[in-house]
């Protein structure tokens, strides 16, 4: 007999009432199938909206019903997320949230919340929207030692690089395109300066590695300084420019990024474009994997919500994370391959002057792009061996001072 | 405290040496996260190798051993691997099988005999080798309808037809690179006559609906009759060929059959070369997804059967499938776009016959490319629009009667 199961929704904004909307549809597949019976018996929403379920605008209705055994939170942000999160926890109920910016920066908390009342809290939907990757890296990845994830996280900016190197637009036109079909908010800077990608980075590391990352130690660029004319040199040189979020294991220190970085044309992130996201998975002894989908949206996220439902209403011997301390290495401490594109006045000598103080500092050059000069200034992109980003800095303050160097435009990494 | 578990591993080969291996390297880590310490305690092998670990050459020893909780069988094949498989759920122990053969052709049996002794039999390993495919689909993707599956599950024909598109040689040298490199057997016909693939499409078709497919349903083609002609014409036309299993839900029928595929560039299983398998799955409210990795080799299939051990250890409330009657739909009866190369003598007239042909039938042309002539014969190559496999076939029966057409050489599906 099927199980029966009582949820409360906090938030019934467009991923709540898409969780409803696919649990009314799918609800007779999923009791055959899982053995729960779901039903939402109450939902919060401050909005004077529709709700074709028993509402109320007090979260304490929900956290405080005893018939209710797991809560989902789709209102997104810290505050007052965190403060139902753990209210429903310490109450004896699972949590299933989506919320990235919450579980980035209160996963400690929010995990010991859990650990301590013996209820589950899950976040499929944090990360690569209807992707599964958190369930993944956790159970069918449970035999293996991650080392390292680069994922496309952010489906905003990936639509945005995207439309820049198929169409040759500017970020600007390509970000209102992107705000047109909906996959950029009004206010697009959480996912443009890689906020929204750096909670997820913070995420995956935590659960890959069982690490206490602290998401203020997540180094992030955004793709704000990324042009046209650094897409047009990658393409040309056989790469795209991605904006991923990194999480590495080396010597012993965890290694957590976002910046843009040039992908080459024949790795599986290279590929993934529009707004779709995909994280990239090595380890032994799985070798590589990659986890490909839609990275937002209702429907997606509903599939990742409901999926941890179904899961917590089970109640199997899933346990919350144990996190352990990290050692964090810095930014600075980072081993890349690095594209440099700067300018230079037309004359000889540049690349001479460029070379000598790059040796100076160990930096090795593997690759020279120079191309007709316009005007008086010519533009040199200049692919480096790997180097140590400590020496990359170093060599990089003698260049802009020497006199053969208008400017260093960019400097982005590679994998 | 960790959960001592003791695991019998029949089958000492390439993959049962590579489970013993990963576990030994990883133990700690599986301990610490899923609390389990799994112990080999008991290898069945009956060639005279080096087993550091207990070992017999009776299978019995192990099935009947009252502290083994889970048997892995890693014989591959129907006989004996039925028997032991059955053998040991039968005296109450979890099973964990990468053996795509012996599940494929007795899915139905060997989960009622899991169902009748209350323990779990997984087969995670079966398809996509270490590709999280099959749990995914039971508990990630438990919130869904999935409506269809296209999977690149054999990674000897995915090299191979890799290896045909990339550097332009046939089949056979291709075959020939594939061996050398342990990507196919010496003996290569399970893989490229369609058996390998098949019985993972019927695989796949099952988990994904909760269906009882049965293999012997499943319609399946290998890639005997690609040739490097079909791969540069359809490489023209922005297609590349991949040999697909496919599985998918129309009008109530399940379509399950395994086939070489015309494969839009843009669509992401076009980008899946070398020996890499992925699966692509279409449902609601998820959208499309894809799962990409390695899809043989120790390692990998390693991980797979490890994350079952695990889960099966933890003993979750995982259930046997319930597998519901299928109604099967005929390979004759699908709809489909197609790709036909055909030769005819370079006269005028020919496309004009073939049009009258195709029209008698209702079958629609789309496209048509036709190159210089090559002694007395042209090469025709046309693209059909969405038509029933069977007035297809009608049409055919006419155009290859036609004194216009000299031979039809090639009908590709196409998606």
């Amino acid at each position: 007999m099927a199980k029966r199961v009582n949820i409360g929704i906090i938030g019934f904004g467009n991923i709540g009432s898409a969780v409803a909307s696919a649990l009314r549809k799918n609800h007779a597949k999923i009791m055959e199938d899982s053995g729960v019976d779901l039903h939402i018996k109450k939902v919060c929403e401050v909005r004077k909206i529709r709700i074709p379920y028993p509402a109320t605008r007090n979260p304490q209705q929900i956290i405080n019903d005893p018939e209710i055994s797991v809560v989902v939170e789709t209102i997104g942000g810290v505050n007052p997320a965190l403060k139902f999160i753990l209210a429903a926890l310490n109450k004896g109920k699972h949590v299933v949230t989506p919320n990235k910016e919450v579980i980035a920066k209160h996963m400690k908390q929010i995990m010991a919340a859990a650990r301590k009342n013996r209820v589950q809290v899950m976040f499929e939907g944090a990360v690569g929207g209807g992707i599964p990757i958190i369930q993944p890296l956790r159970t069918e990845l449970a035999g293996n030692q991650v080392s390292e994830i680069y994922g496309i996280v952010n489906g905003t900016t990936n639509y945005v690089l995207s439309k820049m190197t198929e169409e040759g637009i500017d970020l600007g036109p390509a970000l209102k395109k992107a705000q047109a079909k909906g996959y950029a908010e009004p206010d697009p800077t959480s996912d443009i300066k890689g906020y929204d990608a750096s909670y997820k980075a913070a995420i995956l590391a935590s659960v890959a590695f069982g690490l206490d990352i602290k998401w203020k130690d997540v180094y992030f660029e955004g793709i704000t300084n990324i042009t046209l004319e650094d897409i047009e040199y990658a393409r040309e040189i056989g790469y795209v420019i991605k904006l991923l979020a990194v999480a590495r294991r080396v010597n012993g220190k965890v290694d957590v990024r976002v910046h843009p970085t040039l992908v080459g044309k024949a790795h599986p992130l290279a590929s993934v474009s529009e707004n779709f996201n995909a994280i990239y998975v090595k380890g032994k002894p799985i070798g590589e994997l990659m986890f490909y989908g839609p990275g937002a949206g209702g429907g997606p996220t509903a599939s990742a919500i409901l999926s941890d439902i179904i899961q917590a209403a089970k109640g199997g011997k899933f346990k919350a994370l144990k996190l352990r301390r990290a050692r964090m290495g810095k930014i600075q401490d980072i081993s890349s391959r690095y594209y440099i594109r700067l300018q230079a006045p037309d004359r000889t000598g540049v690349l001479a002057g460029i070379s000598k103080a790059f040796a100076r500092k160990k930096v090795s050059i593997a690759a020279v792009v120079q191309k007709e000069t316009v005007g008086n200034v010519a533009t040199i992109v200049i692919l480096l061996h790997k180097v140590s980003e400590k020496n990359l800095n170093a060599a990089l303050k003698i260049v802009r001072r020497l006199p053969v160097v208008k400017k260093v435009c960019n400097v982005i990494r590679i994998i």
